[in-house]
């Protein structure tokens, strides 16, 4: 029922998430009357993989997750969520409100044992600029946690490593933390100690401190840091990107000749635009839960719904949560022992 | 004698800079056998508004400011901001260690009454995605201070909206603290706090909250933050732009046809390079103390450092340090009043 479109492209998101993967079965949850039309629509209607859980209310995008946590407890988020702590699904996606989301995973499904606090991660597109090969890097937290400790921080280390390990096949994904470079400043005292503690965990592959300038050079494949920071890194990213659309959208739009510049140019363009894309990947996982949750953009179309879908996908048939609490059992039992 | 190619760019920059500004005179300080190769070299030697300031030492680009401070009383550092202190040059211009600068300006200067702590501030260009114009963006602080209080965030907008309305010529500079908006999050608490305190202040023009999407839409015309966010704002967003750059670099490689499109569209590309130079107004003032100085980015090259040194001149003219103390004075004696 949520982000900026409602069932409007997540249900065509949904058909083309069922195209993708043959063996995903799909509950949506929402407002029948509201789903209708566009089950309709799209010819959902007697899919043998879709079924409807019926709820009667919806989040708001701009209601305070104390008001959705509190106030509505039949709300399709919290009635999907329910779904994932009673095993009849195995992950939640919602392109609805990120604040009720979180709170209401936490609340309903949990911590996992040895994790304090959930982070949203996301992947960005990388390119090597020597090598020019590209890939992806895992970031977080991107806003779950303004103000994070260093134990925070080492937990945020673990969850990625496993995840990009798991989900991208890496064998020791290189963990980095996020910090200003220059030597004089040497970043802040929790950076510090929590660099202290990651480096010190055998279990992790830490490289060390990136800068701003480093994240999709694709240096690390997991790069820490707290959600104040990296919401921050995020959206400035986004605003450079779309900064830089506009002055190229000026230039070609200067003259007749940059304008046949420009159309002869399309085919390029396409493909850069392709590439700057840095929320192509859509899906940020919330991880550090006893269940899957992955949130889509608020703004994203039926393509990228559907890309959500199969991050939530890969996440279930590696069975993350699972495998972060191994490793957190593992670190935290070595640790008991010295 | 700083930065990454000392005096080879440093004096064709003054060479620019002198034939810019008439009225401009350079002391150029440094060590004499190291300057004199290049003096010759740019017909500098006998000019009427240039004198060189021997000074024995340098201080390294990777040297910690506390050896810089306290182990070369003779480096051309040192000397420059001597020189400032005693009336005898009104700015100084440093392509050097920033760290050192920092700490050695606040050494030899000392700060404004009313200021606890210098700031970087940077200039950035700024497109407003609807109206289509240009302007810039001055955001503080780039990474003097990793953790900050209210007050010295208070402190930034003070400063920053000075350097803005006599610099820019604004009459009310419209000033912002950098923010992540999502509602359930509402930031950090310090950043409430900020915000609680500029926009009680009549002598500023507070507009609230932007996030990292905005800091290059020109909603605002000073952006404070603390040291450390700043920093990685700033960084970050070099790194998109070299993403980008190496993108566009492949995509037009590509194929014989599209060599073909970038060759023609070469021009326009050009346009487009200079709009993304986030760096091109380069010089970032160090705010705060009683002088001024200003910090050319170590990897400028001549253009860009004359461009610094304009910077210093600007500052000189708009007589900028006594505008801060004159605005502080004003505004914690009205406080005093209350």
């Amino acid at each position: 029922m949520g982000g900026d479109y409602g069932p409007s492209i997540t249900i065509p998101g949904v058909k083309l998430a069922l195209q993708n993967y043959p063996d995903l079965f799909i509950l949506l949850v929402g407002r029948q009357e509201s789903l209708r039309p566009f089950l309709q629509k799209y010819k959902l209607e007697n899919h043998p993989r879709v079924q409807v859980v019926h709820a009667s209310e919806v989040v708001e995008m701009d209601e305070s997750p104390a008001s959705a946590l509190r106030g509505k407890k039949d709300s399709s988020m919290r009635v999907a969520l329910n779904l994932v702590k009673e095993a009849k699904a195995q992950a939640c996606v919602s392109a609805g409100n990120t604040g009720a989301l979180m709170a209401t995973s936490r609340f309903v499904l949990k911590m996992l044992p040895g994790i304090d606090r959930p982070a949203i991660m996301y992947s960005l597109p990388t390119l090597d600029p020597i090598s020019q090969q590209t890939a992806r890097v895992h970031m977080l937290d991107l806003g779950a946690n303004v103000d994070c400790k260093d134990e925070h921080l080492f937990q945020f280390a673990v969850m990625g490593s496993v995840l990009s390990s798991q989900v991208d096949g890496l064998a020791s994904p290189k963990v980095a933390l996020l910090n200003i470079g220059e030597e004089q400043m040497k970043g802040l005292e929790v950076i510090k100690r929590a660099a202290q503690k990651i480096s010190e965990c055998q279990a992790l592959n830490y490289i060390g401190y990136v800068e701003g300038t480093d994240i999709l050079k694709g240096k690390a494949n997991v790069i820490v840091c707290d959600g104040f920071v990296g919401n921050v890194a995020l959206k400035t990213m986004e605003g450079v990107v779309r900064y830089i659309a506009s002055h190229v959208k000026l230039a070609f739009n200067h003259s007749l000749f940059t304008r046949l510049c420009g159309f002869l140019a399309w085919p390029v363009f396409r493909v850069i635009r392709q590439k700057l894309d840095l929320r192509r990947h859509n899906g940020a996982s919330l991880l550090g839960l006893k269940g899957i949750v992955v949130k889509s953009h608020g703004g994203a179309k039926a393509e990228a719904f559907a890309t959500a879908l199969g991050e939530a996908f890969h996440e279930v048939k590696k069975d993350i949560p699972n495998k972060i609490h191994a490793l957190i059992d593992e670190i935290l039992g070595k640790e008991d022992v010295r």
